[in-house]
C-alpha cells in the first residue's frame, strides 16, 4: 500500500504542510520513523524528536509551534494521536483483508458455500453444509466442523477449532489456537465411584463484532437446541474457559486466564480481569466490575458493583481488610497484652 | 439415524400411547421441539409445553394424568428424565462413531497400523511404528508421534498432539488442542545464572474411560521408563496443566484452568475444582476435594477432606475466617477501642 | 543410535570396569533396565539393584565398594548422577536433531530460505519471506507467518503459530500448541459503551536459548516497531500469558497458567512460580522470587525479594498473617471476651 502525504490529509481532514506529494507505506514511532514513514507528534516531551527524525511525515497538532526548522512534512489536526489511530486502523484494516485466493492442498466438504473475497489458507478444513459469508479469511490449519455458519468479515487465524453446528456473526475475529464448540465438562456420578458422560449435543453462537483471543476455549451447551452464546460486541482475550451453556451479554471484556463455569449468565458491559473465577448456575449483573484473581461464588444483583477478593466482596473493603490481613500479628499481639492487663479482671469486680 | 416411536419405547421398555410409527430423527427440549423430534416431560412446570408441542414424541412418566388432549405420541416410562438421557447418549454415540473412511491428504508413517472402522481425517498426521485399534476417529490435524499406541473406541478431536511414545487405553476422548506428552518442565541452574534444560524421555499414559478437554496439557515424565499416569475414568477439564511424573488416579475429576506440579500423585476420587493448583511432590488422599482457586502446598494424608484457600485448610473453617476477615476494619477499631479504655490500667493496679 | 560403554566411558572421563565392548542403545533406570541399557547407582538406598539389574553397564562412583558381583559393566565416575546427565543431555540432542528432510504435503511460500539439516514436517506451512537458519526442525501443522525469522537449532514442535514478521533467535524450543504475535488485547472504549480494536502492528522477539510450553500464548506489541520481547535464556512452562509489550528479562523462568499483563518489564533471573499473574505497566526488579498464585499489583523495586499474596507482600510476612487469618474466629471471640470484661469500664472511672 503507498498513500502520498496529502491523501491521508485529505483521509483526516488535515492540513498539509510541506510536500504533500510525498509517499507514504508505514507507520511507526516518531523516534524510530524512516523515510517512507509517517509518526505523529502528541506529547510535548517528544516534541525534540520532531526536528530530527528520518519520517516522511508526521502527524500533529494545528496549535503545534515548531522552535526549529522541521524536514518532515506536516499535517495539521486537533488531535494527533486519534487521527493516528484512525491510520492505523486503516493500514490494519488493508493489510488483514489483503489475502484471497485458496492455497492448496485445502479440504472443502459437501454442500458448503462460500462468499466473496474469501482467503482458505493450505491444510484448512471446511467440513459439510457449511455457510462462509463474504471477506472471511480462513488461515492455514483452521477446522471449520460440519453445518457451521460464519457471517461476513471474519478471520479465523490459524488453527481456530470451530466444532460442528457452530455459528459466527459479522466482524468477529478469532485469534490462532481457539476452540469453539468441544463437549461441556458434564458427567452423571454413578453408584461404583466412575462418572458416565453426559452427551453435550448443544452448539454455540457468537455474534457480530466479537473478538476471541488465542487459545480460549468455549464449550458447546448440552441440550439439542441449546447454544452457549457471546453476545455482540464482547472481547475475550487469551487462554479464558468459557462452559457449556454460559451466556456473556453485549461489550462484555474478558482479560486473560478468566473462566466462567456453567450455565452462568454474565451481564452487559462488564469487565472482568485477569485469572477470575466464576462459578456455575449464577447471574453477574450489567456493568459488575470483577478485580483480578477474585472467585465469585454467588450472583450479582446491583449493577455496576466492583468485587475482588475469594469470595468476592467490594473492592474497596476488600483493600481495607487486606491492609489489616498484613497486621495480623501486630493486632494479635495487642489483644494478647490486652488480655495480660484485664486478666483477673471480671466485669462484676468493675462494678463494686 | 432414524427410529420409529416404537422402536425408541422398546429401546427404553416404555408403553406407547399414540402414533407408534411417527418417525424420530432427533432429540429436543419440549418448548423447542418441532416434528421428527422427540421430547421428554419431568418437572411439572414445563406441562402446559406438552398440550403444544410440535415434538413427534414426548417421554413422560406413566403416573401422568393429562388435563387436555395431546398431540404427540407418548412413551410412558417410570424415570422420563434418565431415559431421555439413555437415548441422548444412544444418539450420541451414533454420532460419534458415524464417520469413518480416510479423507485425503492425510499422513501415515512406516510400520503403524490401524483396526476397523477407522476414521483419520484429511491433514492428520500419523507418525511410525503407531498401534491404533478399532473404531478410532483421528480428526483433520492430529498429531500421532512414533511408537504411541491408541486402544479401542478412542476419539481425538480436530488437532489433538500426541507425542512420540504416548499409550492411550479404551473408550477415551481427548478435546481439540490437547498435547499430550509435551517436554516437562525440567531446568538445572547453572553457577552463570543460566538454566540447563534436563532431558526429558519418559512419556504418558492414558487409562480407559478418560475425557481430556480442549488445550489440556500433559507433560511427559522425565526419566526414560518413567510415565505421568492418568488413570481409568479421570475426567480433565479445558485448559489443565498436568506436570512431569503426575499420577491421577482412579475416576478422579478436574475442573477446567487447575493444575498440578510435577511428581505429585493424586488419589482417586478426587474432586478438584477450577483454577486450583497444587505444588510439586505431594499425594493427595482419595476423596479429597478441593475448592475452586485453593493453592494446595502440603500432603493431604486423610482421606475424603474438604480443603480451601493457599494454603489451603478445611473449608467450613476457611469460610468462618473470612467472614472475619471482611470485618477486620471493625475488628481493628474495636481493639483499638479496648486500649482506649484500658490504658493506664496495669495489670497490677488490677489486683489491689 | 548404538554406542560401546568404552565410547561412553571416554565420553564421560570414566573408567571401565568389565566389558567396554558391551552395546549401549539407551537410559534407563538401574531397577528398569535391561539388555542394551545403561544406568546409574548414586543414592545408596538402591545399590542392592546392582546386583540384579538386566542393564548391560552401570555408571556408579568410583568410591563405590560392591558387597558381591555385579553381572553389569561399570563406568566409574566422580559424580555418577551429573555424568548421566551429560548422556542423557546428548541422547537428547542426538533424538532431537536426528529428523531431517522434507514431508509431503507441506507448504512453503515465496522467496523463503532455509539453510541445512532441515526437517520440515508434512502439512507444515511457512509463509513469505522467511528467514530459517540450520538445523531447524518444523514439525507437521506448525504454521510460520510471512516475514518471520527463525536462527539456527531451533524446533518447532508440531502445531506452533508464528504470526507474521515473529524474530526467533537460536537453540529455542516451542512446545506444541504455542502461540507467538498474536493480537495483543487493546479495546479503546467508545461513548456507545462498545469498544473499538486498537489495531495490533508490533511483533514478538525471542532470544537465543528460550524454551517455550505447550499452548503458551505471546501476544505481539501495539504500534509498529515496537516488540514484545523474550530475552535470552528465558524458559517459560505451559499455559502462560504473555501480554502485548511485555518485557521477559534474561534467565527469568515462569511455572505454567502464569499471566504478565500488558507493557509490563520483568527482571532478569526471577523466579515466578505457577498461576501467578502480574499487572500491566509494572517494573519488576532482578532476581524476584513471586510464590504461586501471586497477584502482583504495583512495581518492586528492590532485588531478591520474595512475596506472595494478592496484592504479593513478603512471603514470611504472609504466612505469619495466614497463620492468624485461620485462628480469626478464636481470636474474634478473644476481643469479645475482653469487651464483656471491660464493659461499663471506661478510662475516666479507672483513672480514680
Amino acid at each position: 500500500m503507498e498513500f502520498t502525504v496529502s491523501q491521508i490529509a485529505a483521509m483526516l481532514g488535515g492540513e498539509v504542510q510541506g510536500d504533500g506529494s510525498a509517499k507514504i507505506r508505514m507507520l511507526a514511532k516518531i523516534q524510530d520513523a524512516k523515510n517512507g514513514q509517517i509518526a505523529f507528534l502528541s506529547n510535548p516531551k517528544y516534541e525534540n524528536y520532531i526536528y530530527t527524525t528520518q519520517a516522511s511525515a508526521v502527524i500533529i497538532s494545528k496549535d503545534f509551534k515548531p522552535r526549529k526548522t522541521i524536514q518532515a512534512a506536516l499535517i495539521l489536526v486537533d488531535n494527533p494521536y486519534s487521527s493516528f489511530t484512525v491510520l492505523l486502523e486503516e493500514y490494519h484494516r488493508l493489510v488483514s483483508f489483503q489475502k484471497t485466493g485458496i492455497e492448496e492442498p485445502s479440504f472443502m466438504g459437501n454442500n458448503t458455500s462460500t462468499g466473496k473475497n474469501i482467503y482458505r489458507g493450505a491444510f484448512s478444513y471446511i467440513g459439510n453444509n457449511v455457510k462462509i459469508g463474504d471477506n472471511v479469511k480462513i488461515y492455514p490449519h483452521v477446522y471449520v466442523g460440519d453445518n457451521s455458519v460464519i457471517g461476513n468479515n471474519v478471520i479465523l487465524h490459524p488453527n481456530v477449532k470451530l466444532y460442528a453446528d457452530t455459528k459466527i456473526g459479522n466482524n468477529c475475529v478469532l485469534h490462532a489456537g481457539a476452540v469453539i464448540g468441544s463437549d461441556g465438562f458434564g458427567f452423571a456420578p454413578q453408584n461404583d465411584g466412575t462418572y458416565k458422560s453426559i452427551p453435550q449435543m448443544g452448539n454455540v453462537i457468537i455474534e457480530d463484532d466479537v473478538v476471541i483471543g488465542a487459545n480460549t476455549v468455549i464449550d458447546c451447551a448440552t441440550l439439542y437446541g441449546d447454544a452457549t452464546i457471546i453476545r455482540q460486541g464482547v472481547k475475550l482475550d487469551n487462554l479464558i474457559q468459557i462452559a457449556h451453556n454460559v451466556e456473556v451479554g453485549k461489550n462484555t471484556v474478558m482479560a486473560a486466564q478468566s473462566g466462567i463455569s456453567g450455565s452462568t449468565k454474565v451481564g452487559e458491559q462488564c469487565i472482568i480481569a485477569g485469572q477470575v473465577g466464576i462459578a456455575g448456575h449464577l447471574l453477574i449483573a450489567n456493568k459488575t466490575g470483577i478485580g483480578a484473581q477474585a472467585g465469585i461464588s454467588k450472583s450479582i444483583k446491583e449493577e455496576g458493583v466492583q468485587i475482588i477478593g475469594y469470595p468476592a466482596f467490594d473492592v474497596k473493603e476488600y483493600f481495607r481488610s487486606y491492609a489489616i490481613f498484613k497486621r495480623l500479628p501486630d493486632l494479635n499481639d495487642r489483644l494478647r497484652e490486652l488480655e495480660k492487663k484485664v486478666k483477673g479482671n471480671p466485669v462484676e469486680s468493675q462494678s463494686d
